[in-house]
C-alpha cells in the first residue's frame, strides 16, 4: 500500500481543497490519503468555523481516506511544533510521502535550504536572536536571519508563509529520520489572500470565511465554489448552531478571563511575555470587541498571529508549564473519521503504531487530552445554551466518522 | 449628633425599606441615618437586580444621610463574618446605635441570648462540631446545638434569618467593644418571603424581583410599593441595560470558569470544600441554566446560599488565600453616597476615623479592593457589551454621590 499524507486545516473544505487531494495522489501514486487534520483551533489562533467533525465529513466526501486530529498543543503553534505534531503523526501512521502546498513548488529548494541551514547553524540563529532583539516579531525575524545567510538569495523565499511551513515539513522529516518522501506543489498567493468570492470554482478559505462571517452573505453566494458535503455541513451550521464559530462569539470568555485572573496566573499562560499580559489586562477594560481589542494590543514587535494565539490560549487557559512536556512526537493517534479503504489500511496498521490508537478520547488520560477537552468546551461555550452540552459530550464520547465507500 | 446605624442590600430599595428607615431614626431618636450597603453581591450568594450606584440613589431620596458599601468579602458570607464588617464600619463612622429588623423585635431577648451562649460556649461549639458532622448544614447545625442548649426554648428562636442576623450584631458590638446601643424592630416573616405583589403599598423585595425577572411582568405593576426614585432607576434599566441583572446573565461565564479551570485551582476557590469543586465540573457540562445547575447541585447538606456562595466565589475568582486575610475589622470606609448632612457630619467625623476613607477606590491598594474589583468586572458582564465599559470604569472612578438636600 502507498500511503500519502497531507496536513490541512480545512476551514472549511472547498474545490480548491479536493483538487490538493487528486494532485497529492497522483503526484505521490498513492493509493491511500491521510490528513492530519487541526482540531476546533487553528495555527492563526482562532476558532475553525465549524467544528472538526463536520470537516471530517467534508474530508472524506472528497476522497480523503483517513483524517487523523493535530492535537491542539501542536495545532495552536509555530511552524516548527506543528510541523513536528503533524510529521510525527505521519510517520507513526506508515505515510510513504507528504505532499504540501508551498508558493516555490519545486521540493529540491526546500531541501537545499535545509541543508544549507544546518551547515550555518550557529550563524543562523546568532542573527535570529540579533533581529529579536531590535524589536521584529518572531516569523520577521526567521526571515530577516535567513536573508543575511542567503544574501545572494539564491534558495527558497522563507518571508512567505506556506514555504515556511515546508521547510519544516523537511526539516521535522530529517530529524526525526522519518521514512517520508517530501513532495510539494505549486500554490499562487492570490489563491490564499483573495477576499472576494471569484466567478470559477476555485476560492481561498479565507474569501469564503469573509463571505459568511464578516459580510454575512447567504451561503448560496459560496454554493460554486465548494463541495456538496460542504455546502450541506455549513446549511446545518446556519440552521442548528445559529451560524459560525469566530473570535467575536468567544470574547466574551476572554474578556471575562482576563479580568478576574490577577496578574500572576495570567503570567502562567503560554506566549504571556514580555508584559502582555498587562497590555491586555489594561486594554480590554474598554473594548466591545475582539477586533478593537487586536487592533489595540498590534504593535510592530508581535504578528497578528501571535497575538491571536496568546488570546487563545488565554481563553483556554492553557499554561506555559503543560506546553512545557516535549513536543517532537505525538503521544498518540485520535481518528476522526475514515472511509472503508482507510478503515482497512488501520487494521492492518494497528500492530505496528508505538502510539496509542484512540477512537474516543475517553480512552486516554494524558495532559494533552486535557488541554484538548478544555479547548473544546471553550469552542462549545461560542454556540447557543441548547447545542453547548452536545458538543462538548461529542469531545469524549463521538467515535470516528466511518463513511461506507 | 446622635447617628444612628442601619445593615440593609435594598434589592430594591421600597416602601417597606423607606418605613423601615424612619421607625430606626425615631426608635433611636437619631438625626442621621447611615446605611452600610452590600455592593454588587448580597449575602445570597447572587448579584443585585442594579447596581450599587442606583441602590444608593434610592436610598439617599428616601431619607438615608450616608450609604457606605459593605465590601464583597463582607458582604458575601454567613452572618458572622458579615456583621463583623457591618459593626466595625458602623463604629468607627461614629453610629451610637443601630437599629435592626428581626421576627423578635425584642432587644433584650438578643443580649440575653448574647450572654447565654457565651456561659456555655464549650458545649455549644461542641454541639455544632457533632450536628456538622451528621450532615447538618452550617444554619441548621447552629440552630439545632442551640435547641440542645437551651432546652426550655425560653430564650430566642435561633433557627430565623433575621434573627440569627441580630444576635451576630449584639455579637459584634461585645466582641468588638463598640459604643453601639442596639434596637430593633418588629418584622414579620410574610413579608419578607411574600410572591406576589400585594395591593397594598408594602411588598417583600423578593416578590418585587420575582414579579420583574421570573414573571417578566412590566415596571407598573410594582409602582405602588416602591417611592419615586427606585421606580424611575429602574425604568432607566429597563431602558439603558436590557433589564436587571441575575444569575442566569452570569451563568455562561460560571460554565466556561468551571470547564477551563484545572481541579487543583479548583479546589483554591473559597468554600470548595468536600468535593464541591468536582461536583460541579462533573454537573455543569449537562446543564443549561444556573437554575438547572442548583437544582442538581442541592443534597442536604448544603443550602441553597451556600451553594450560590461557592458558585459567585468561583465566578469571581475568590479563593481561600485571600479570604484568610482577618475580617474583624473593615479595613477602609468607602462612601458610596451622601446627603448635606451626611457630607456635614463626614467633614466632623473624618479627622476621628483610625481606617482610610476613600472616595474613589484607585485612591487604595488593598486586596479586599482588587477582589471587589475582579466582583463588579463580573457584574459587568452580565450586561450589553455596550455598557460593560462604563460600569467597570465607575468602579474605579465613581465618586460618591451627592444629593443637595
Amino acid at each position: 500500500m502507498n500511503i500519502t499524507g497531507i496536513v490541512v486545516e480545512y476551514n472549511p473544505f472547498h474545490n480548491g481543497h479536493a483538487l490538493h487531494v487528486q494532485q497529492s495522489k497522483t503526484k505521490t501514486n498513492a493509493d491511500i490519503v491521510v490528513a492530519v487534520m487541526s482540531g476546533n483551533f487553528l495555527q492563526r489562533g482562532e476558532p475553525a468555523i465549524v467544528s472538526k467533525w463536520s470537516r471530517t465529513k467534508m474530508a472524506l466526501s472528497a476522497g480523503v481516506d483517513i483524517v487523523i486530529e493535530l492535537p491542539y498543543v501542536f495545532a495552536t503553534q509555530h511552524a516548527e511544533v506543528f510541523a513536528q505534531g503533524a510529521i510525527s503523526i505521519l510517520n507513526q501512521i506508515g505515510a510513504k510521502s507528504i505532499c504540501f502546498g508551498s508558493e516555490s513548488g519545486d521540493i529540491t529548494e526546500f531541501i537545499t535550504l535545509y541543508n544549507f541551514i544546518k551547515k550555518h547553524e550557529t550563524t543562523y540563529n546568532l542573527y535570529i536572536q540579533e533581529s529579536l532583539k531590535k524589536g521584529y516579531s518572531y516569523p520577521k525575524a526567521l526571515a530577516s536571519a535567513f536573508k543575511k545567510l542567503d544574501q545572494q538569495n539564491e534558495i527558497l523565499d522563507l518571508s512567505l508563509p506556506n514555504n515556511i511551513l515546508g521547510y519544516h515539513y523537511v526539516k521535522a522529516i530529517f530529524e526525526q529520520g522519518a521514512q517520508i518522501n517530501p513532495f510539494t506543489i505549486k500554490r499562487t498567493k492570490a489563491q490564499y489572500h483573495d477576499q472576494e468570492i471569484p466567478a470559477h470554482s476555485i476560492a481561498s478559505a479565507t474569501s469564503i470565511r469573509e463571505t459568511l462571517i464578516k459580510q454575512k452573505k447567504d451561503l448560496k453566494t459560496i454554493e460554486h465554489v465548494v463541495p456538496e458535503t460542504t455546502f450541506n455541513e455549513l446549511s446545518n451550521y446556519t440552521n442548528a448552531y445559529d451560524s459560525f464559530q469566530h473570535w467575536e462569539r468567544l470574547y466574551p470568555y476572554l474578556k471575562y478571563k482576563v479580568l478576574t485572573t490577577k496578574q500572576q496566573h495570567l503570567k502562567d499562560i503560554y506566549e504571556a511575555e514580555e508584559g502582555l499580559e498587562n497590555r491586555i489586562t489594561h486594554l480590554i477594560k474598554d473594548t466591545t470587541s475582539f477586533q478593537q481589542l487586536m487592533e489595540r494590543l498590534k504593535t510592530k514587535r508581535y504578528t497578528w498571529t501571535r497575538l491571536q494565539r496568546f488570546c487563545l490560549h488565554t481563553l483556554t487557559n492553557t499554561t506555559k508549564e503543560e506546553m512545557s512536556i516535549r513536543k517532537d512526537q505525538c503521544p498518540y493517534i485520535r481518528i476522526l473519521g475514515m472511509n472503508k479503504t482507510g478503515r482497512q489500511y488501520i487494521s492492518n496498521r494497528k500492530k505496528k503504531l508505538e502510539v496509542p490508537l484512540i477512537s474516543t478520547i475517553s480512552k486516554l488520560d494524558h495532559p494533552f487530552i486535557h488541554t484538548e477537552s478544555r479547548a473544546t468546551s471553550c469552542y462549545s461555550l461560542g454556540y447557543p445554551s441548547s447545542v453547548q452540552k452536545k458538543l462538548i459530550q461529542e469531545e469524549y464520547a463521538h467515535p470516528p466518522i466511518i463513511i461506507e465507500f
